[in-house]
């Protein structure tokens, strides 16, 4: 296999874009397409600092990492979720990796928000953890971004990952959840920083040879509660449809965002105000993280 | 296993609906389902007479053996393909189940209509054989109808068959194919007849049980040129998630029906046309069917 750009010995194939490169050109096509995602989506501007929420895995310091090599201003935002080794492991990664470049990282600690670390919410509600997780985290991002005055927010999902979320709410047809997923979910309220995905346009197989050719030090494992994950079942069918059919997520996924998802979206007329609790944004009279705490705060 | 209501042997145990049958009760609930089916759609009423599409396998057969239980006015229509010793068996299974139910059975021959047998079309044309041959069935289907006063076409389709269908549409967003896609499609043009599917609630296993039951004779073996055939791939996919999770593929279905059809609903501004070439419907100049008889002709 020879580089698409050079000719020299290529290092990664990438079936779907029937292409291969070597290092530096493979390093070059995964910068392109952030600039790509970021340009699509109008993601952020070079006057903006983006808080990257960052995991320790290989997705969301390779997007910080290619952040900062675009030069953007950034800071990171480590999320405790007190998940044993695992995460003690995954903060020492991103502490390591701030260090390293000279960039600020903010810690944030889920117990010392919800009240129990996330082994101990999921045994305390008998919610299903990755969703007492998912919400923890989606609600401590924004609220740490308002924090510390940060318009955006950017996150690793990866191709794969859109994919699999994609794959589950067209299963149950979750016409909510289709009209909201985007690359890059806008400002509905001031209490309410811009999301963004700009690793959106790359595979977990591409995110993973970045990280490896770049050098970082990342966490391998996966969370320990993510075993036997309906997404992981979900990412395994969409991995053999990928095997029979190169480029069939990266289909599934885009010819969603143009034509599937305009049709799912409507008016957002969907009230929005502040928690009475916190004074975040929610749709109801409390928000579903005040209630969770709640919840772990009286069964403590 | 005990059956659900009489408490006797079960047959038959049915995941998704968390229940188990025993022979007669489940004959019963097959009943129950496709006169669901009829009403839910309005399909068709006891004064038409309905043209049952068989192909000689359990769910056509089936699907005419339940409507004649039920007492409704039918005949068959048996699409001779001219896939050599398949469909001289098909035909002979159709033959002998409308003899001995004193039925009427259409017989078309698709090589009189579009100039050589299926395999011949394939070998001509090199389109891909299952779009060639549900092309000219669509067509013939319709045509035969009309010319014998039939208001009504009903096929064999069961639930696999149509989340398989939907799947793939879903896989590349075809937005066309999702609005058209329907246990019931209506007559838009004088020259087009309604298109029903009266087993679109019933699974796959629940329609081979049936007839089977039921003591149907009918063609076991696959189509020879399904071999490899896309839609298998999807149904086994599918599979797989009815497997770990039963009711995945009626939660996929009918959450479709119900949520996600009427997203891809607009107001169907095609203008329906007569084909210069034989009359039938087109949105075009000339049918798709005429189309690929003309090729056909023109190369042999």
């Amino acid at each position: 296999m020879k580089c698409r750009k050079c000719g020299g010995a290529a290092a990664l194939e990438l079936r779907r874009h029937n292409a291969a490169f070597c290092p530096p050109h493979f390093t070059e096509f995964f910068r392109k397409q952030v600039a790509e995602a970021v340009h699509r989506h109008r993601m952020f501007t070079r006057d903006e600092t983006i808080l990257v929420a960052v995991s320790g895995g290989k997705d969301s310091l390779g997007l910080w990492d290619v952040l900062l090599e675009e030069g953007y201003r950034t800071a990171g935002l480590y999320l405790d979720l007190g998940i044993f080794e695992y995460s003690e492991e995954s903060r020492a990664k991103c502490e390591a990796f701030a260090a390293a470049r000279g960039q600020v990282l903010h810690v944030e600690r889920v117990a010392d928000a919800v009240g129990a670390p996330i082994p101990g919410v999921q045994k305390l509600t008998r919610r299903p953890t990755c969703s007492a997780c998912g919400l923890s985290k989606r609600y401590l991002m924004n609220r740490a971004a308002l924090a510390h005055g940060y318009p955006v927010v950017a996150t690793g999902h990866n191709l794969d990952d859109e994919a699999a979320t994609l794959f589950s709410s067209v299963l149950h047809w979750q016409t909510d959840a289709l009209s909201r997923q985007s690359p890059a979910l806008p400002s509905t309220h001031a209490k309410l920083v811009r999301r963004v995905k700009p690793l959106y346009r790359l595979s977990e197989l591409e995110t993973a040879a970045y990280a490896f050719l770049r050098g970082i030090d990342y966490v391998v494992d996966e969370c320990p509660f993510s075993k036997g994950a309906t997404s992981l079942a979900h990412k395994d069918v969409l991995n053999r449809l990928e095997e029979a059919s190169p480029g069939a997520k990266h289909n599934f996924l885009f010819g969603f965002l143009d034509k599937g998802r305009p049709a799912f979206e409507r008016v957002e007329n969907v009230e929005l105000r502040e928690c009475s609790t916190c004074g975040q944004v929610t749709t109801g009279e409390i928000c579903a993280f005040c209630k969770l705490a709640d919840l772990v705060k009286r069964r403590t």
